[in-house]
């Protein structure tokens, strides 16, 4: 029976025809484990069409063994780079393709001077994260439970908030919760900011505890069978004012727009364009800060990025985020963020909490 | 009146006169917290005798300008590199330093392209690092807290475990009590290993409930104030065997010696033979694989690395784990693990909690 993993390799052979490289040097935790399975916080996988090799220290032996199936595992010996440049050696590679995003310059120069000069080293730049892009039926799967354990653990979030709880205690809360419904941790450190902080779109939890007539915004993702999802949503303590509605009412005109646009064959950028466009309308196109919306899928960050003037089209199997949002220093900020999967014929919102503007 | 953050890039520009390095290009999170007190997760710092300059994106400006004082902050217009490129241009460095294992390949391709060749780029390892390993008594302070709290969550974790309940519950409950107690977060992915699964030094927490007369191995840190602590235990769920206790006692009685050992002056090879001495002593020095300890602070691993061979010399300020340990495959594995610092004259153990055998 062929694992999705031994698949996976097969396809990375199969891309490697189409370089100069004779086997490619895996150094990114998301990229070995959607290659082989193996979970390990350190190690380097080497993938050719003589086999696949998962070089690692001896904390993740076992791990290894068990979780790899089809592949040689070697034990490192001195540095893990040393080590590999002994394995190219030892395999006789005299091309290895390498990813220079993800290798640094000394562990370049440490796999070099280990192999003795004697491979060539050629940039092969993301080509596992490509295949990741296109997620197959099952990884859609999942990445929809993620999604909707987000949503919920969301709505149990919003219910938490009122005057006086810190920053600190909603994340707490919050990532209780992701693991009392299943998750294995939260996605990246959850967000909470009440009140200015909320003009922060990166904003970690402090101490600062919540008032009458501040904005919240939660942004969150769990992490379930590997998988991440990414959800935002913000709410306001009290009524809120006319500005704080118009606003809202803005970003969530924006996010729908950008939704629309998310078509399979769209261009990345048309889909940024498209949420920029409604906030311009709104004169609010100053305090959009960042980008549209990104790639989600085993990291929280992946391809496609939508962002301006991106290229890429989108294709059947990519799932991304679509989070505008406005921010101004001394009121706050406001973002909605939903996970969506692009098919063929559609575009389907992986997320399911009210997108309404919430307020306590 | 001058910060610490002041005081520390004063250091760097002193060691800089020491390299043919102008300016100093540093792109560790951990390593720009130090230096600035900017907390922002994307960024470049550069300093140099002329001042110290930030660029980060639009998400961070804000923060940038609340949090890093007496610098300069540029918001970066295209990729981040390109903006240091530019910004390297702008300012007339001709020599700028980089840190090749904090570099990729690709990032020093961009900065160097956006410098049009003008800059020369030198390769100065580990600058800032080598001052964070010396902490200074507000930071020691710092840690005392942060241990003190692991300590605390530890002792929570381990009442919690009962028969029945799912590594993942007790990850749950572990950091949901770490953020109760006051910490930001956890300092790593709490480790939570029941049974057999305590063989795997890294394991990640399961759906594996817990049985009688299994070993559980907690392993945990939290963040507190920037700086993290790290602290593991080994339970036993009912009257350990005899081999258990042996071990065991292997275990604790490696420890001792190393932290003993882990003297101002002492090398570090020579605290891990001290580890490693005891385990061979009882026969058990095969299943020891893993290094001694390492460095604690700002990162959860940091120098000096405690492993065979190493020849750096423990200085008052340095503040490290010993966590010798035993696996076996089909059994389980015990480990121990404190954090201690390293002052001129004594070793004081920041980690406060009971190290017997505890039975459940």
């Amino acid at each position: 029976m062929k694992t999705p993993f031994h698949r996976r390799r097969r396809a990375v052979v199969s891309l490697l025809r189409e370089t100069k490289a004779s086997c490619l040097l895996i150094t990114n935790p998301a990229n070995w484990y959607y290659l082989t399975g193996f979970t390990g916080e350190s190690g380097a996988l080497l993938v050719s069409q003589k086999g696949t090799g998962l070089v690692t220290d001896g904390r993740f032996m076992v791990q290894a063994h068990e979780e790899a199936t089809g592949i040689r595992v070697r034990q490192q010996k001195g540095s893990l780079f040393e080590s590999v440049g002994q394995y190219v050696k030892d395999s006789h590679f005299s091309q290895v393709g390498f990813d220079p995003s993800q290798l640094t310059v000394s562990q370049l120069q440490s796999v070099r001077g280990a192999t003795g000069g004697r491979s060539q080293w050629l940039p092969v730049p993301g080509m596992v994260e490509t295949l990741r892009m296109r997620k197959d039926a099952a990884e859609i799967a999942q990445m929809r439970k993620a999604a909707i354990l987000a949503g919920e653990v969301m709505q149990r979030g919003i219910r938490f908030l009122k005057p006086g709880i810190r920053e600190l205690d909603a994340a707490a809360e919050i990532e209780y919760q992701m693991r009392k419904l299943g998750a294995s941790g939260p996605a990246f450190e959850t967000i909470v900011a009440f009140g200015e902080r909320a003009a922060l779109p990166h904003a970690r939890p402090t101490s600062k505890r919540l008032r009458k007539n501040e904005l919240v915004v939660l942004d969150l993702g769990v992490i379930l069978g590997h998988y991440c999802s990414d959800i935002t949503r913000t709410a306001f303590v009290g009524r809120a004012t006319r500005r704080i509605r118009t606003w809202y009412q803005a970003v969530l005109e924006a996010q729908t727009a950008a939704i629309a646009a998310a078509k399979n064959g769209a261009s990345c950028g048309d889909v940024d364009a498209a949420a920029r466009q409604v906030l311009k309308g709104y004169r609010l196109g100053h305090l959009f800060v960042h980008s549209t919306g990104h790639g989600l899928g085993l990291e929280v960050h992946e391809d496609p990025k939508l962002a301006r003037g991106q290229k890429r089209h989108l294709e059947p199997g990519n799932v991304i985020t679509i989070e505008p949002g406005v921010y101004e220093e001394g009121i706050g900020g406001i973002r909605i963020e939903d996970d969506v999967v692009v098919h063929a014929d559609r575009t389907e919102v992986l997320t399911r909490a009210p997108r309404d503007l919430i307020e306590i």
